[in-house]
């Protein structure tokens, strides 16, 4: 006899309902999921998070309150949808803030100063580099003679000979496309041609020969479409990563993408719902047609290369922590399959290890920190670290004859995962803090100079900083000073600091000791991390002549508040350099020129990936550095 | 307002209901098309053929009677789907007989006798011509170094470390598979690597090299699973063209193809529901994967490779009839979409005009014709004739230092099409008839042996040749006997001719006036076209050395039939020879051989294609060739 299944019906916030049939037993997310509808689950599912927050409206759920739920909300029939299971027939409402991560999605088209600034960033990056732009594909207008009864060549055979040498292929989107075209222009066509001589495109008005460079971060991803032949960048654009549903970080996805249909699940949410929509959008912006895009180039952690392709990555998470390639090489656009030309040459930024991808073999092309490791620099540059802080932070080392990447296990900490109020950097993000030790009136700078709504990583940097500073929280992160004034609170869970009160519709803006204690966690990986790859290379903090920062924690961290915690190495504040998203950066690069694709390619031949985790000592370096700033306190003698 | 929109549900027989909305005038058959109700058309919905029957059980639709419903039919409700158009909602019944197509797709796997001689004649046919099996692609084990913490490198560097010299990429289908198969197999892994060092499949067990054969014709299709390394042909297979419910003729599904949606429309017909299907059961059938073949080679005429491809061709049929196309190169699985591996070679055998494809390309390359006019016989062989009679006929002459073809606008008589009673070579077809000079009784031979239910090609030779032989009718094709004894009948429509009388289950099997004119018409073109060949040459019919017959016209056509009703000149029966489906065995050849792909690509190069309209005289000479045998009786000195 079959078993049993009951219907479950979600009705979005400002949607129509789906309905499903499950077994007893299924979870509301995993209903949910199968349904269609994407409740938000940076967790994973795993029962931290509270993101997944839905209401029942009728039926019946087995589900536990758990510390996520009021009484009073689990009375009128709130429940986390990864905490229920289903036991009867079921209508279930999804209010919008289950359903975040699809706001997420949106498209910025940026023109704005900021933005302006971060395009010219990346254009001086390319420029002092020393990269010079290869152009390689053209726009070659051929002039057919028109067939007749005595001269019936096929059309294909009629255009090549037209183009003597400067072509030798038709793909067949443009073969398609090409009766229609030549007619339309009285036998006089325009070819978009590759490099090696294939048309990958006809029209009947000159195509301006666009590529688009792409970030795909783990939980945003930026791209810029570009002109081949100048460099200019014509648009740019952001959307959030539409997997984020399946899990914050990658291991959440990494295990969703190992389930059936996982692969193809995730390729989807990242090619169909995130990066075909924000290369239509900088394309129509950009003035041209997506479907005539001749080139990508991609650059991505090692995870999210794997689920663009579709490629089985589970072992990526488990020892040895292998991937299923470093490179792929001979992609065309129809294999990423984001409605580019599908004879688009694509390039992906190569992968070092598994917790070390693209993105830090781009960033270490675009910081220039390889120059020393390649001898490049005549010698005068010496040692230099790149830290990249996203979802994940990757660190890079490169000294005269090496280049050493690893990965710390910080968490998302830095783009206001696992924090109760974080968020990532965007409009209502308080992205710096300071405290008045008089008043202990905190002073928020919030970006887009709205209310705030919550706290990205770099506010984070100064909250934890001056809360330190101004003695309200210890070495450990508990709360030693509180009452009212102060703005230090308690309820069941322990302290918290009231960063900013709110009304009847916003909730207070707060810091538990929950939060301070994953956030010191997060810092003490990052800097534990650092004093391993100095150790192992028999350097010190002092020998480094350059820092560079990356990363989209907020437009730039002060350096200060993070030396001030313990996260980064007290140096002069001259040796660091904040750089931006260097992962852009280099797909820009390498879009651009066949040197920076060389360079990248020497890059990855190059970079020793040490697994942390394998590496003795680590374990006593992380908890050394997990107290503010460190419980060696002459590696920070300005500390308060 | 928006237009109302009526509501039709089809009920096809033996299929369930499927419903579609149409605005008022909508053709029945348009709205079954696009309710995915494969409703047969032969004449494309021009209300000659009388196939798309059907029965409005409830509703209204307005339609004229018209010569194919009889009034006791009418009044029951049967009504022609191209003739009928919306006014109401509307429950239509289709019966059987409407969908006939259909059943035309059922696959066959022979392994009949009759199969293993074509399979051999094919063989034959390669060993003769002096070809090699070229092989090239290769299963290739790799051995691998399980990866350790100390040695992470990725599943694909270390794959291609492991196979040296002998692979170069890996693509991206064999990408996905390599995680899982590396560790089903303890790091060994068997890999499909083509000539040119790409890795196209991954798998746990070696893979035969095996390669797909097919010639696409108009109305049938048929294929061959070959192992690439020795040439055995491991299973055969046919089935119907999907594409006929959009008309029997190339003219009627240009037209299909050149409306919305057409082309793409027209592409999944053959490749979804024909191709992937027939791919598939032949594969099954040699104990092999279909998405681990590795090479295809297909062959048919101009039209079927432009709707193969989906490439626009409504041009071909349009003065000066120019393809798209004439090779197309760079092909790969990918683009054929027929579930074989997406990186899979694909040869398609080269056009020379739009009623010139490659099907006769690839049988001037069987039959070897083109020996004489690429100087490749020592001199010895002479001129000699090809002959393809399939859904359209086409002929190549070759004589010293020229290849000449032409197309001859047989339409599909010789495949029972516009011919009452006509069918295809299959079992139950009628495919020689004797009639007695003195009881005036007929002799029927059956494929298959069963009950006769209808005539094809080579049966209509010889029933016109013996109607002809014994005076029944006149060299203008009329009945000039009639009578019961004599099996000569009248209706309406004129005399007609009673082959085998039926029952209540079964019509009677006649063959009309009507009927003899089309075929005559039909046999007038063949011979008028060889005629203006040789004129243009300068040669006569008695120069020509050999003359190959080729097409699915039946399992051989009877010569002296086909000389005495004039549709073949009058030369000694041995310098005849029926050589079979010559465009499948070109497509063997290019599938096996590099030299045979040479070779077919000098036959491009260097085959004039001769447009009968436009050559003055031809129409003189069709005319002259509308008689029984023909007006000049002195071609004929054998006639009786």
């Amino acid at each position: 006899m079959a078993e049993k299944e009951y219907r479950i019906v979600f009705r979005p916030e400002n949607g129509a309902e789906h309905e499903a049939y499950a077994r007893e037993g299924a979870t509301l997310l995993s209903v949910a999921r199968s349904a269609g509808v994407a409740i938000d689950a940076p967790c994973g599912g795993a029962g931290t998070c509270g993101k997944c927050k839905v209401r029942l409206v009728s039926g019946d759920v087995a589900s536990a309150r758990g510390r996520h739920i009021s009484e009073e909300d689990f009375a009128s029939g709130y429940r986390l949808a990864c905490e229920s299971s289903v036991i009867a027939d079921a209508y279930v409402f999804v209010p919008a803030s289950a359903l975040a991560w699809q706001s997420q999605i949106r498209v910025d088209i940026s023109d704005s100063e900021s933005s302006r600034e971060k395009i010219d960033r990346i254009r001086r990056g390319f420029a002092d580099a020393g990269f010079a732009v290869d152009g390689g594909v053209r726009n070659v207008r051929a002039l057919l003679t028109p067939p007749s009864l005595d001269d019936a060549e096929a059309d294909r055979e009629r255009l090549l000979r037209a183009l003597g040498g400067s072509a030798s292929s038709i793909s067949l989107h443009a073969l398609r496309k090409l009766p229609t075209a030549l007619r339309d222009g009285g036998f006089s066509v325009d070819c978009l041609v590759l490099g090696g001589g294939a048309v990958i495109d006809v029209g009947n008005e000159a195509m301006r020969p666009v590529g688009v460079a792409i970030d795909i971060g783990t939980t945003t991803v930026s791209a810029l479409a570009v002109d081949l032949d100048t460099g200019e960048v014509l648009s740019a654009g952001s959307a959030g990563n539409g997997q984020i549903r399946y899990g914050a970080d990658v291991i959440n996805r990494l295990i969703e993408s190992a389930r059936p249909g996982g692969a193809e699940r995730l390729r989807k949410a990242i090619a169909y719902e995130c990066l075909a929509p924000l290369t239509a959008n900088i394309c129509e912006s950009a003035g041209v047609e997506p479907s005539r895009v001749a080139r990508l180039s991609i650059a991505g952690n090692t995870t999210m290369m794997h689920l663009l392709l579709g490629v089985f990555g589970n072992h990526l998470r488990m020892e040895p922590y292998v991937p299923a390639f470093f490179s792929a090489c001979g992609l065309t656009g129809a294999d990423i399959d984001i409605g580019v030309n599908p004879g688009a040459e694509v390039f992906v930024a190569p992968s070092v290890g598994s917790y070390v991808g693209g993105d830090i073999t781009a960033g270490a092309l675009a910081s220039g920190i390889y120059r020393t490791a390649l001898g490049m620099d005549g010698g005068g540059e010496g040692a230099s670290l790149f830290i990249d802080l996203g979802t994940n932070g990757e660190i890079a080392l490169s000294g005269e004859g090496f280049l050493m990447s690893c990965a710390c296990s910080a968490g998302p900490a830095f783009e206001g995962g696992d924090i109760r109020c974080g968020m990532r950097a965007m409009d209502g993000a308080i992205e710096a803090v300071r405290i008045d030790a008089d008043t202990m009136a905190p002073d928020l700078s919030v970006i887009g100079g709205a209310e705030p709504i919550g706290i990205c990583g770099s506010g984070l940097i100064d909250l934890i900083g001056e809360l330190f500073r101004c003695r309200i929280i210890d070495a450990r992160g508990k709360f030693v000073r509180d009452g009212d004034r102060i703005g230090v609170d308690e309820w069941d869970d322990g302290k918290y600091y009231v960063l900013a009160r709110g009304d009847d519709d916003a909730p207070d803006i707060i810091l538990s000791e929950v939060d301070i204690d994953n956030f010191i966690r997060a810092k003490g990986s990052v800097y534990s991390a650092i004093r391993t790859m100095l150790e192992v290379t028999g350097m010190e903090a002092g020998d480094l002549g350059r820092v560079f920062i990356a990363g989209g924690i907020g437009s730039a961290i002060d350096i200060t508040s993070a030396i001030r915690i313990g996260m980064l190495p007290s140096l002069p504040q001259e040796r660091y350099e904040y750089i931006g998203n260097t992962s852009l950066t280099g797909a820009y690069m390498t879009l651009l020129s066949k040197e920076a694709r060389d360079r990248l390619e020497e890059i990855r031949g190059s970079m020793t990936y040490i697994e942390l985790s394998a590496h003795p000592g680590y374990m006593d370096e992380f908890v050394a550095a997990c107290f503010l700033p460190h419980t060696d306190a002459s590696l920070f003698p300005a500390a308060p």
